[in-house]
């Protein structure tokens, strides 16, 4: 990049596309001193990327152009083949300085990611401290705080001065995951408090931590789980938490670009659970069909099963309802309206809860709002409905039997499906969350088979009143 | 708190709510001294808490015990009916403190949330300089980098020393957002690089900036989408980002804590289209029932109205499906496979667009792939219903109606309707991506909708095939 480049440049995808052009340039010309030289001053990230890029046979001999801290950091930022392509082009020396400069944190991650005789010769290739350490992080239950955790952080004691305190953020800072935040431990590594290089730089040298320290520390358990770790960054606004075991020790920390990720993670959680999938820990790309099978059949199997009481429903009732010539027809449509409608419920329920914009104890506020909301939604599409029935099907499509009555049963139906739906809709996850399971799967596919049901039901009734089926 | 509690308490939660017990005694009691020392000693988030449980009479009191430092920050963090409160209980003067203790994008936010005639108040309390530079930031368009920045940054100069930079940050450091990240600027205001405060303590006093600093800046236009900003924070693991005007001169800087809310709240308006709704702004909690039944309606309508072709081909084909008796049954299972496997389908290739871990440009690799799990899917469905309608609905519920041939009918149907459904699903996000629209809103809704009407089509073909109707 040219020193001025920025001045130049508007746009960052911009500057990016030209260095790509200039790498692949000085590939081509084998000119591996420059290309040495440019990898070094870019991003990580812009490095794991380019080597993802450039074909197979070239990327480990690129890879092994760069540093070695460099090389630490552009290996945690690539996904799990290009990391085995690289182990397996690499020697063993090399590998152990890679895994050596590794933050434990991303190492454990790449080691749950790799297959298993990959991972046997990573760990015989690390020191035993370091394989012992990530051994350790990697019995943690899954997504707990401890499994993201890293035991990269500057620990200071409470009888140090401002000044010793930054001496030795100095003297150990460079490999440690954060050194913004620092925490004070006792003898026992018992947790006192923290303090941020802020306080530290704002203060006199001769301070002592002690009277400087923050005390009421925001901290996480080991098995705690990271939702909850994350909403404790979001609520407080932190750069880290420390993380401690049953006796209050300090163990790790979590950063905050792990809690992006863990954010990211949950999310997608959420909206795989909420479409009737069960979630999976790889990117989609890097999914194979079997397994995606393997995640999507259980859910299109139950509800296709629980289908059974609709078809029971409608067997029983078929002939009647044939009886009246027009209702049949708009049977996927009340069953449609009344999916969507609850579906619209469950969602919004689901995500307040899990932001804690709501809580379980507000349910009866929520049932209330939900009601009004069915109400008027039930009244508009019912009054719609009732309007393009005699209009549109009865005289535009000359349908000859939309007759009033019928545009009144079906209208008339809409209003209590919805307002049944969205009842439910909101029931649901809520009911779900208080008995402690996760209100995610009570979503639009299972809201749908129900309210398949009971709209139906409801239609039937309605029709038996007014046309006496 | 005292002095060791963390050493006790191993849970957050517990330590929290003894101190809200303490605080509510120390209130009855009319301790104001006290009270007004532990709320120092507590987290910002934590007193906002405390102040929306206590009621509404009293807690325009206990917010005016804070120091004119706490006050600012505790106010970020009410939601707007609270700080309306308390800005109709406080004096123009503390009104006027609380402002200009504000971050900016703090202050910008309140604004966007409180009524016209607050805002009116609280800008004419402002000092003019606080007030042009909110005005300034409430013309950024919504969801732009511009919208989300703030003003309060540090910056260097590239012939500064190390020594003189820490000077300099120990000298204007209390009020900025972050001074972690200090952003390197020359006499035209124009960016040239960034220096964290690691590189400043790990690196010589007499060093100078200008040797120090990154020149290959990630950076944000003001005009830029927000999601693209939080996706480079999650790339590129950052903790701040400057944000330039059209002319290459720094602005503001977006730090990573607003970038966690832009992250929840993109995350959400994604669940919510995906669920038929129009996004709203503000939390569920909050939202009047009209605004929800506006935000609601549309797509119910639209959807509702849809369904009028499905209903026509039902029309049409209702006598002919009637004719073999126990088809007309099946149909609402058929329809509800239809939409929930390609609603799983839309929500994978959503998410994984969302995410960027596929791009429009992977379409073919997405439905090749799609293609096969819906293959899979499929037959697995077809197989079980075809051995459970001859069980359980033949033999057990003794439905005379279903014959092999019936059977048989509506296991092909199912076969071929997750695959239509599978591709549909993954091929409307991907095309909506490509012209330029939000694939979101490609999601399960209009997907049952589409594939309801082709369902009932395939479902009448197979019938028409099989069983000659």
């Amino acid at each position: 990049m040219e020193e001025n480049e920025i001045l130049e440049a508007m746009d960052y995808e911009a500057i990016q596309e030209k260095q790509y052009d200039e790498l692949t340039e000085l590939l081509e010309k084998k000119d591996r001193k420059t290309l040495q030289q440019r990898l070094e001053e870019m991003n990580e990230f812009d490095v794991a990327e380019f080597l993802t890029e450039i074909d197979d046979n070239r990327m480990p001999m690129v890879f092994r152009l760069l540093s070695k801290e460099t090389a630490a950091e552009v290996f945690a930022n690539l996904e799990a083949p290009e990391q085995e392509r690289i182990i397996n082009a690499v020697t063993d020396q090399e590998l152990s300085g890679i895994i050596e400069e590794l933050y434990v944190d991303d190492a454990v991650d790449i080691m749950e990611e790799l297959p298993a005789n990959v991972v046997k010769r990573v760990m015989r290739t690390a020191t035993p401290e370091t394989r012992s350490l990530i051994n350790q992080y990697l019995r943690y239950p899954e997504d707990s705080a401890g499994s993201i955790m890293t035991a990269e952080f500057v620990d200071l004691k409470k009888y140090m001065s401002v000044k010793e305190s930054i001496a030795r953020i100095r003297r150990i800072g460079e490999d440690k995951e954060t050194i913004y935040v620092c925490f004070v431990t006792n003898a026992h590594r018992k947790l006192e408090g923290i303090v941020t290089v802020k306080d530290l730089l704002l203060h006199d040298d001769d301070m002592v931590i002690e009277d400087l320290m923050d005390r009421n520390v925001i901290f996480a358990t080991t098995t705690e789980d990271q939702e909850s770790v994350s909403e404790k960054f979001s609520d407080y606004d932190l750069m880290a938490m420390p993380v401690v075991d049953k006796e209050g020790r300090l163990v790790g920390i979590v950063t905050v670009d792990d809690v992006i990720d863990v954010m990211e993670q949950e999310a997608t959680e959420d909206i795989e659970k909420m479409a009737g999938m069960t979630p999976s820990d790889k990117p989609y790309s890097r999914t194979r069909p079997l397994e995606i099978w393997r995640n999507r059949i259980p859910w299109l199997m139950f509800l296709m099963l629980s289908a059974t009481f609709t078809s029971m429903i409608l067997t029983s009732f078929e002939s009647r309802l044939a009886a009246v010539a027009g209702l049949v027809p708009f049977i996927p449509m009340l069953m449609g309206t009344g999916g969507n409608s609850g579906a619209q419920s469950a969602t919004a329920v689901i995500r307040s809860l899990s932001l804690g914009d709501i809580e379980p104890r507000d349910a009866l506020a929520v049932i209330w709002k939900e009601w009004r909301v069915a109400a008027l939604c039930g009244l508009t599409l019912s009054v719609i409905n009732f309007g393009k029935m005699l209009l549109v099907d009865g005289l535009l499509l000359s349908n000859p039997h939309i007759t009033v009555a019928v545009a009144a049963t079906v209208s008339l139906s809409i209003l209590f499906i919805v307002m049944f739906a969205k009842l439910v809709g909101s029931l649901l996850p809520i009911g779900a969350e208080r008995i402690g399971l996760d209100p995610a799967v009570m979503a639009n596919p299972l809201i749908s088979t129900l309210t398949d049901a009971v709209s139906l039901l409801i239609y039937i009734f309605i029709a038996k009143m007014i046309l006496h089926i």
